[in-house]
């Protein structure tokens, strides 16, 4: 039984994949909010803290949830051209507003704690198996986030979750937010390189699939309970990845075997 | 006598200036070439080992000091609007057929060795006192290069000199070149920072006095082998910067004290 392949026991869908052709691959890109950061986990744990200090009896693991639900249409105007790019720090910011109108707590935050929950997207925690196996990959490869999370987002829980990179790429570089195209082409153009010799590393095979499109190399990780310990979305390769692995840390051993 | 200050006994005109309100000092951004690393050496080393095999009687060092005159005429039309941005390495690779073609030895270099020798600005070494000194403000402060140098250089050159970033803004972030103001600010801005909050860290007067226009805090480092053992430019402070050291190590003792 390979390494870490024993911390995910429910995933038999898939196995790792022999990952042809890496000695051309010089840089790993990574999606970031589900597959390094586990973000449900520290937006409810900000809101619950907030919540508590203010007696307020909403989930706030369901609270997380309703706030994420309003990420993808507020990046769908920018990537249809009906607004121009703004960071996603700021689209959160509004859909915090949304969000807090929609459970009737408007009334109950000001600005300035509505600016310090928002900051909970720079204090969410790793995945247990990412630190370590982030650090090995960097020994060999170029890594960056290819994120839709700003550079400010990405610098501060960089710091947070003890990551460690060679550069911010992803939208900012972009400005405009995945899977359009120019996300993943900006930032391959970013590092001068071509496509095929950067890796794109996510848990969503949409991702995958628009990195792919772009001539990027692919590889896919399972978090099984990016959307709560019940849940199981997105656990199997849907797609033909260059690499599948049950988490990073099982990725890197395959990577730098 | 403060710490480092020994390194560079020929400095006697200025000391350690009190360095005001560095509480709200989030984020310090950073010269590279001169400040951080000494181009003129690594770039006379790779130089000079292409020139000894092909048995070039050029001094490298020589060569290097042109290659590098060049830098300033090639920004200047993009900083002037006259020709849209493009990234360092490319005015690098186009000013090194200008300076082989002003030494006659053109003809001696297929594009595959000038592809190589254009990589020569990314091993360049860090001069001693910058690796330990940068992990040291890395601790306290939001760490990057804001550098005329592209993201794939200031890439490469990190991973060759042993330094380590939060992220890389400057020039690519901005699509412009420093001194112009957006240089500075677009960086800033990437940190989701106010000016006031950010310190330019620099060995060059002209590039602090740009950023102090943009409302950041500056710090001067001398660097008085940048242009050779025997050349004396810029180890003077000559503007009103919230710190001077006569080199980074020196900065970061005051900075973290």
């Amino acid at each position: 039984m390979p390494p870490h392949f024993g911390e995910a026991p429910s995933l038999t869908a898939f196995q790792a994949l022999t990952c042809l052709s890496m000695a051309q691959v010089k840089a790993l890109i990574f999606d970031v909010f589900g597959t390094l950061v586990d973000w449900r986990t520290g937006v409810a744990a900000e809101a619950g803290r907030m919540f508590g200090a203010k007696g307020i009896a909403i989930d706030p693991f369901d609270f997380a949830d309703q706030w994420r639900g309003e990420y993808q249409p507020a990046m769908r105007r920018i990537r249809e051209g009906a607004r121009g790019y703004v960071p996603l720090d700021i689209l959160h910011r509004e859909n915090l507003d949304i969000v807090l109108e929609k459970n009737a707590i408007s009334a109950r935050f000001d600005a300035a704690e509505r600016e310090t929950l928002n900051h909970a997207w720079e204090k969410l925690p790793a995945w247990p198996d990412v630190p370590d196996a982030l650090a090995a990959l960097k020994e060999r490869f170029i890594t960056a986030p290819c994120s839709n999370g700003s550079i400010a987002m990405m610098v501060r829980l960089a710091r947070f979750a003890g990551l460690s990179w060679d550069a911010i790429l992803g939208a900012d570089i972009a400005r405009d937010y995945k899977p359009k195209p120019q996300t993943y082409l900006a930032s391959v153009a970013a590092l001068g390189l071509a496509p095929d010799a950067v890796m794109m590393v996510a848990a969503h095979n949409d991702d995958l699939q628009a990195a792919q499109d772009c001539g990027l190399k692919t590889a896919f990780i399972a978090r099984p309970h990016e959307y709560g310990p019940d849940a199981n979305v997105e656990i199997t390769p849907t797609g033909d990845w260059n690499c599948a692995a049950t988490d990073l840390g099982y990725l890197a051993d395959i990577l730098m075997a």
